[in-house]
């Protein structure tokens, strides 16, 4: 059997390396996410549906087709409106299944109970459950007729439109809303505290790249962290990463080298040539992203601090000189840990998690340049070019991505700037480890627009079920969150009852 | 020649008052805005097209569709970008001919030459030349399937799009933008603020009644101005228009009453029975909004505080008691100031300069509730009713208001407490004669969120060009905004240089 990908998105494009066609690649924002062992899915939440208008901005007569929005809700510990109009925690469902992302903010269930917080998860519309045109995906996904109803304006409307309604059906007009997210759910938090003041009193936004955009940050710079996590174990281990993609084609293209290539990767069907530089170089991003100080549990498990351990593999001097073995061990840190596996089907197109739909927002405003790579890159130097990107979208959706509209819609230029004298009461959480961290806000923009930068962190870390072993930066990252929020709500009541 | 009926969507609608059937009574915003004789047109501003996008939220295959959206442009003045980054002005088009609003908006003129600042007003969709589908009107306001474009967010996201490119074009992409706007332009431009504050840097907001949806401010609260404003000039006047109501509905059901109230107030037709009362009514709610302390000169011109001249009128003790007689010289300040109408058209739905599609607006997202009159009511007493609203929008375009939607988007409840601590650089103007100011911030929210109120002013006085005889009231009122722009202009240059 072999490992799936999830992320149907990402299997679409082939890598980046030479002797694959240069296709464009979107590296998902979001990550594998862990199953929850604490507790049964009936006692972390309950099933919703809200009844949500197709479109908010126009008034065409399709705009008032309405869809069953999804979203999750966990009154057990909420205070109610009888005890000082407890607050609602709201997480902004990311490119996703809800669940998943209730099953793996473990942060937010955890500190619900001090502030005795209602808690909700609201699913982002064409993911999971929250399907438009009768919850049918074959029309939905089917083309941009339907699918051009996916855009984050709209999911951002959806959520300011369910919160106001669910407040006024709980008869919790005065409740304060704190929103969370990570990663795109991240973007959205802190785009919904910015646009939505007066849905929400504030944002904590976790690895969100929301300057990931136009030329606010170099396309360079994603790879050059996952380079420079790797360099950082080892520059042996960063070597070898760095020599194999030109030894990699270098066999494809002799005689016999695809079986060899099969052979030494274990690879289950034969049609590697396209996809095996892909599925290494995937391994490689993902584990940069997800380089947790703990043993994180996805689909397959990976042990603590995953790229000193890829780097074990290609360091240990068992290995010898065959590159490939030593790659191969570093993969199957990635694919197979449990060790279950005993072959890899790299062309594995299943989407199980429903997160397909990336590819149509990368393809119209999702236009985020990362796959650029320096001569010092890991992987093979290359150029981000817009036109791949639209020419792919032109020939798989018939669709042309307005790469400039995020930035006209959400700012992201100069925003230091900006905001420093607009908005308040956003944390901006960044682990340096983590690649998106580059298109991230590492610095205070004002005394309540706040960065808080790990230095030691990979994706979202701050949002996860805090474990026995978390280290000690963990904690002092969560701890001040905690009291940011609180200042956030003192506030908030203090204005309540003085106004 | 009968005067004639500029907003055609008023005359959509037959008065509250009683013997006319009750439908929905939507306010124009706008006023009818005054001819400039200080300068021709081509030296108030170059007319310039942008290629707008005709959705900016969805990606489906309409959304695509571009129209030619106008702007007027005056770089007289500009210090450009080598002196310093000039700032620019910009004007955010209310729903009408943009040239109208230019020719009215002389505050902007004559303050440009202090900042050196380029002057840019933009015209609205599906407003003046800026007409999606072709520009063909016929098809763009044809029905829902088309209108279904013209909204408030739209707008918006055309000005953002537009300013973007505008000063890309200029290579001023430093120069900081200011926004001015009048009634629902004052609307725009506070929302564009806190929308798209990596846009503009601050907006001048006047007589912007945003808080005028849902249960926020009274729907008495319209009414209720106007009835103070003819009070304050006297008791009798008001007393006498109170009154008058009953008197022309007994009369017109009396036989030979309709003869004697189409003699009485010189009506070139004989269908009257419908539109007196609504043809009095708007006379006494456009006077009340433009009750300015100089002669202003719309398509036909008014003396200055005409409020007090409709009053000199009624109670003139020349006038005997003859009511009819006396309503008669009131109505003629405001239809016939200039004495050459012989009389008066009151059917003439011509819409000369295109306002008329504020109807839609009013059907969709603009539910203002504005027409209810309590017993003390200068007008007979009634109830706002939305469900009067929705039938007639049924009817009439077969398209559901959506009542709570600009509240949802924009906020507006507890504005004072949501807003005190976030967003920042906006004026708030209102002049308390004027039956919107009802609907406006008349408090100030923030240091840098100000409210100014003027006792004495009228619908956005402090926009119109300054005269010799201008009050020192409004003079201050004009000194206290430049005041304000300057220090936005000044914080801003400081955060150039020091970030």
């Amino acid at each position: 059997m072999g490992i799936r990908f999830i992320f149907l998105w990402f299997s679409l494009f082939s890598s980046t390396i030479s002797f694959a066609k240069a296709r464009p690649k979107f590296p998902s924002l979001i990550l594998r996410p862990e199953k929850l062992s604490l507790s049964t899915e009936n006692e972390l939440y309950k099933t919703k549906y809200f009844t949500q208008i197709l479109d908010h901005f126009t008034y065409n007569p399709e705009s008032y087709q309405t869809f069953q929005q999804r979203y999750l809700i966990n009154d057990t510990f909420w205070g109610g409106t009888t005890e000082k109009n407890a607050p609602i925690f709201v997480y902004t469902g990311n490119e996703g299944d809800i669940e998943w992302f209730a099953q793996n903010t473990g942060f937010v269930y955890e500190i619900a109970p001090h502030f005795k917080a209602l808690i909700v998860f609201i699913e982002h519309r064409f993911y999971g459950q929250s399907i438009p045109f009768g919850g049918d995906k074959k029309i939905a996904y089917e083309n941009s007729s339907t699918l051009g109803y996916l855009s984050s304006t709209q999911a951002l409307a959806d959520y300011a439109t369910l919160i106001i309604d669910l407040k006024k059906n709980l008869s919790a007009p005065d409740s304060p809303v704190v929103v969370f997210g990570g990663s795109y759910g991240g973007m959205l938090a802190a785009w919904f505290r910015l646009k939505y003041p007066h849905v929400t009193i504030g944002a904590l936004a976790s690895s969100s790249p929301i300057l990931n955009f136009e030329n606010i940050t170099s396309p360079y710079s994603f790879n050059n962290i996952i380079t420079q996590d790797f360099r950082s174990e080892s520059e042996n281990c960063y070597k070898v990463i760095k020599g194999s993609w030109k030894q990699i084609e270098d066999t494809a293209n002799q005689p016999g080298g695809l079986d060899l290539l099969q052979k030494s990767f274990r690879i289950c069907n034969s049609s590697i040539a396209d996809s095996l530089a892909n599925w290494l170089e995937t391994a490689f991003i993902y584990t940069s992203m997800t380089d947790y100080p703990t043993p994180s549990n996805f689909l397959s498990p990976l042990p603590a601090y995953p790229v000193k351990q890829m780097c074990k593999a290609i360091d240990d001097p068992m290995g010898g000189n065959n590159t490939f073995a030593k790659l191969y061990g570093a993969a199957n840190i990635y694919y197979n840990y449990s060790g279950d596996a005993t072959c890899f089907d790299l062309n594995d197109n299943s989407d199980p998690h429903g997160l397909s739909e990336w590819t149509w927002q990368a393809c119209t405003e999702m236009v985020m340049p990362t796959d650029g790579n320096t001569k010092e890159s890991i992987f093979p130097a290359s150029e981000w070019d817009y036109n791949d990107r639209a020419s792919f979208c032109k020939n798989y959706f018939n669709v042309e991505p307005r790469p400039t509209w995020i930035t006209t819609e959400f700012g992201g230029h100069d925003i230091y700037r900006v905001l420093k004298r607009f908005g308040s009461n956003i944390i901006f959480f960044n682990g340096l480890r983590d690649p998106w961290s580059g298109g991230g806000v590492l610095k205070n923009i004002s005394k309540s627009i706040i960065a808080i930068v790990a230095k030691e962190g990979a994706h979202h870390v701050d949002l996860r079920f805090s474990t026995r072993e978390d280290p000690e930066w963990l904690k002092d990252v969560r701890r001040r969150e905690v009291k940011i929020i609180t200042k956030w709500l003192s506030q908030y009541y203090h204005s309540l009852t003085h106004s």
